[in-house]
């Protein structure tokens, strides 16, 4: 059997004929149309030439499923809102199933990235997993028996909105001090442009150019590698809060897997040592706890396609 | 049919009757013997008298539920670790199973308390609920879709053991600044005391008979009843606490309904509406989001036996 996989961006959506194995046969991308009537119809072409040209027929797959940002309804196939498109209330199901008759189902992108990885990637030999997904902000994904936690409404899973210093920085969210505002990719290029700004000797300035604006989260991991004293330190702390971060998670669901998602993720090993060695300073929740896993994960680019398809598992 | 509920504590068990709207039929109470297997023996003698005496047959029962504190492995039946009772590694149902021909389930007691409330309490009709149980530390109990999550080796839902302060106070597990070292009854007795030692015209002093040893849990609630500028502070802050606790809860899981319980759910309504107006403030996470119930536990001592006979539900 097969899946279509739906990855719905702000920009373009990107849509896979995913096999059973989690291997993708297809794949083609489109521009996302604002108004989502021609989104929508799009979509559905390109499902059906992908099926025609695969030879796939209807009976030959699961059904289609579909990630996007934003909050989503899962349970009536409804995208509530997405704010970069302005999409509000779009029942996405029943407009599909007019056109295609298959499964739909829908969730949001960080809860699909996680089924994916869960599914068919990294975590799939484990029950339970959790993945935070670190980028412009920190999201989050909670499977448990290799089921999808979406929490009430769909609108659970929110991992990055937890407090890490009650009364801290201020969030995008409205509250002080969540985990976003100290461990996401925009939290570690200011804490690295505060560090060099206050150390002009720093090797940093020479990685990007005595250039601020260049300054990505790759900075300060790539200059702690040539030993950089200024840029150990950056990374130590974000190290800490994300350790701590994971010490949450492992109270909450003691997962067997914790899966670090995003741009970041590109660090591998390097940065999956310094979170293991940070958590086992802790003997509750870590050293002498069951043990959690922790990985980065492997879908990359293609998470939101596999992702979606494993939503019809 | 009824199930039976037991409730294993450091000095007493309790074993109930339960029929199946949650209504104790007979209950017993007997001591907690340091033998585990004089415990387990005295606690089937007593099951098997109660269904003699109400004249319930085993196939009238849908089994024996159990809750105990400390670390229980609920897949395999076994008390991993019963730290007041030194009990280790102690299989339980396999024990009960050679003498009583019947289900066997057993959790942890903050996981039991939180089913019970979600079955035959306060939540009951919420398929998705979160207790967090106020008392010496902070326990926590999560049920989605009706089912207890007890996480991964069942030792996750340690909801108590979230950060709220990163670098803050020394909570017992080993990290620091946990929400059980600001939400707890043991924190708030500290916050009411420190407050009075600042303040010796505090109307604490005289409802204490000017005797610190005297404070405890209902010290500043019945006193900022009354008015009193400081206790009334003492009461604020720790709201503040429970209320980010609460927000951190509704982020994960968007729960319909969050139940407080411990002997500080005996502030009802006082309490609860506190809550809920420190969390009014926050558009995201609450007041614009899907909304969260906010309630006290309602089962109170006889939480244990209901609890554990809701296992078999």
């Amino acid at each position: 059997m097969y899946s279509i996989g739906v990855d719905i961006g702000g920009m373009s959506i990107k849509i896979g004929l995913v096999d059973d194995e989690g291997v993708i046969i297809k794949k083609i991308q489109i521009k996302t149309e604002k108004d989502y009537n021609q989104a929508i119809k799009d979509m559905v072409e390109v499902v059906n030439n992908i099926l025609e040209e695969e030879k796939v027929s209807l009976d030959e797959i699961r059904g289609i499923g579909i990630g996007c940002p934003g909050a989503v309804d899962s349970k009536n196939g409804i995208i509530e809102y997405l704010p970069n498109l302005g999409w509000d209330k779009v029942p996405i199901k029943e407009i599909i199933r007019k056109q295609i008759k298959t499964e739909i189902m829908i969730s949001n992108d960080a809860n699909v990235a996680a089924l994916g990885e869960a599914i068919y990637g990294c975590a799939k030999q484990y029950q339970n997993s959790i993945m935070l997904t670190i980028g412009t902000g920190v999201g989050g994904g909670i499977i448990i028996d290799k089921k999808l936690i979406e929490g009430g409404w769909s609108r659970g899973a929110e991992l990055g909105h937890i407090t890490l210093f009650m009364d801290g920085e201020q969030c995008t969210c409205g509250r002080k001090g969540c985990i976003e505002c100290y461990a996401s990719a925009t939290a570690l290029i200011t804490q690295t442009k505060n560090a060099m700004e206050e150390d002009g000797d720093s090797k940093m300035w020479e990685y990007c150019d005595n250039d601020l604006n260049n300054v990505n989260g790759k900075t300060a991991f790539e200059c702690s590698k040539l030993g950089d004293e200024t840029a150990i330190k950056v990374v130590d702390k974000f190290i800490s809060y994300l350790g701590e971060s994971a010490l949450n998670m492992f109270n909450i669901f003691r997962p067997e897997a914790l899966i670090i998602g995003g741009g970041i993720s590109g660090q591998g090993k390097y940065l999956t040592d310094k979170i293991k060695d940070y958590c086992e300073k802790f003997d509750y929740g870590y050293k002498r706890a069951p043990r959690t896993e922790i990985m980065t994960a492997t879908l990359g680019n293609d998470a939101g396609i596999i992702g979606a398809a494993a939503l019809l598992r």
